[in-house]
């Protein structure tokens, strides 16, 4: 997301921290992944960032939404979203959810052990329920292999123990691992899912539905495939390995790369200070208000205001609490020169930010503003100061 | 903390997760810290748990607070509290926070560097300050060495340029590390300390405060030193490098043993299933929902409901959200019989964990009772159970 004269401005008049949001880069991620994927069904996953600005964009837009709980399901429906488009795609879910949504119109349910089919035909007789296969995916920066999914072999068994508990077997959903850099995962990942619709098949259960998961990278540090490369090969391999497949719903489900480039954390520095040869800042936000995905070295673009092309030098950057953990990166290239009260942005920071804040050291969660509220705050703020004259 | 018949009961008839908290052990764990170490004041470390039941019992203890925020400040002021029994122990703190603690009469504020001074001496002019020596703590769970202090040297220097700033240089504190196995690290900080005061005196800085922040450890898994124990190397190495102090104040912050041991969270189990060899078990709480410090490994005992003595295997324990990060433990030893819906019991989780719980996945924050409480809600369940027959 770009930087803007009102995003620097708001920064400048404004208590920080605080995320803000531009929906019309959810909006073009939007039109963009639906162009690059042939008839791609988007639903987006609500846990990557739930603020009402983007479900409201998306909804208006006609996407769908995969959910994890119960509360994600209701704030849908409190924004008037059918349950006809919501998926419930945590394959470990409380019983009083999965009658919760049943109850409610939720059709599609994620599974990937006997036991959670058990849970499901308890509870939503007759539901439509997808196996989520395994990978092995080193190739991105959040590798999901060990949490979810299961093997091809363990799938088939899981599809067709669904059918027996008189649930509908109906597709097979996989995940390369969020932020993935190899776009021929996807190809290996359709093929493996391919072995499940054929021999599925043989055994007279066919299923209809490919789920392509997420992991569709956005841009920060590293270089990333672009979602329209990505989308070729995903056409290619649906193809040339389900292309036998009649009606076959193609399902995308998107968190990071429907709002990662779609906000920006402005946050001031509160220390600089020197621990023996090494240089620390300290800023206003930090993993406990926002930046949780930093724990594990997520790298995120750092700008400083008014020192964009200053000499760099090595420095440790940290949050504000009283907690070794909150420590930012070990090592990290800031401005010589940075100093107290500088103005610093942290890059494309839609995702996976704001839903991971907590309330540690009585500080509260990053705040968050989108466009037409930052708008609307500095106005006020004009307003405040010439009353004040 | 005890597993008593209360608790058992109410896990079986309550939604879980949650916390429940008896301030009975709190007042233990004050009581034996006062008997310990000879004249100690006490400050607890709010950001262990401000829950508002140990805030309180502690008030009415006598104890006085340490503190990270502004935030802080208005929850302990809210409960009737002086300001005078605060002080601010965060080495980061915002200007405005500053401000807002000086002019309500808070009087103690830590330092560990040249700008925290400055800040300071704009917005509490003439307060007390103490300067945080920096430890190598390898012999604790949670090293705090990176973060926090600075070395005796520059010590020495920034309060010697907090008095030229108009500040008083008051004290010094340090922290042996959170969770700390070896309790010979107090005499070696208290050394450590002792430097600065000499050298101080010699100029003509008479410090008056000790500091000996927290990391006294809490019983989980492996053996820890007794509090006695410790207090015992404590008053004897403070009399050793110390006895000189006229009027010496000695302070400590404990957060995690004045609160570790006085709460339980009870969970369910939502899932158990097999991938590959490896067993899963998922719990209805995860590192987002209370369990936080596991992340870095931290390791809780943990008892299943009626499986206490069963035989145990391998197995990988992990939490209820849709993100890969929120696996508990990768290798745990578990009831080999344990099942969907066990009642699942992860001791001593007082400290660091309902603060540190975020609404991530659409899925509430850990609830919080305390013991009143908890019987009070069994209570009423029982009622109801009555009016329906």
């Amino acid at each position: 997301m770009e930087l803007t004269e009102l995003i620097r401005s708001a920064a400048k008049k404004l208590e920080t921290p605080f995320l803000v949001i531009d929906t019309n880069y959810v909006k073009e991620n939007y039109s963009k992944l639906r162009n690059s994927i042939k008839n791609v069904e988007i639903f987006y996953a609500v846990k990557a960032n739930s603020h009402i600005s983007i479900l409201e964009t998306l909804r208006d837009l006609g996407s769908s939404f995969d959910v994890a709980s119960k509360g994600e399901i209701i704030k849908l429906m409190d924004l008037g979203i059918s349950t006809k488009k919501i998926s419930f795609g945590n394959t470990i879910k409380k019983e009083v959810d999965i009658k919760f949504a049943w109850d409610n119109g939720v059709e599609y349910f994620a599974i990937d052990s006997e036991m959670e089919v058990e849970k499901i035909a308890r509870n939503a007789p007759g539901a439509k329920v997808y196996g989520r296969l395994s990978m092995s995916s080193n190739d991105s920066d959040w590798p999901l292999s060990g949490k979810f999914g299961t093997d091809a072999d363990h799938l088939i068994e899981i599809l067709k123990y669904a059918k027996r508990k008189g649930l509908k077997p109906y597709g097979v959903s996989f995940h390369v691992g969020s932020q993935s850099y190899n776009k021929y995962k996807w190809k290996e990942a359709i093929l493996n899912a391919s072995e499940v619709f054929e021999k599925l098949h043989k055994e007279k259960i066919d299923l209809k539905m490919l789920n392509l998961g997420g992991g569709i990278p956005v841009k920060h540090t590293k270089p990333v495939p672009e979602v329209e490369e990505i989308g070729e090969i995903i056409n290619e391999s649906i193809n040339e390995y389900l292309g036998w497949v009649k009606g076959l719903r193609v399902l995308s489900e998107p968190g990071r790369s429907m709002v990662g480039n779609a906000g920006i954390i402005a946050s001031r520095v509160l220390l600089r200070s020197r621990k023996g040869t090494q240089n620390w800042v300290f800023l206003d936000t930090g993993v406990f208000h926002g930046l949780m995905e930093t724990i594990e070295n997520f790298r995120y673009e750092i700008m400083v205001e008014g020192k964009e092309n200053a000499e760099t030098i090595n420095m440790t950057l940290a949050g504000p609490t009283c907690d070794s953990v909150d420590t930012i990166y070990d090592e990290v290239e800031l401005p010589i020169n940075i100093e107290y009260n500088d103005i610093v942005y942290i890059m494309n920071t839609g995702a996976y930010t704001s839903e991971y804040a907590t309330n540690f050291n009585g500080i509260e969660p990053i705040k968050v503003y989108t466009i037409t509220e930052l708008e609307k705050l500095i106005q006020d703020e004009y307003v405040l100061v010439e009353e004040k004259i």
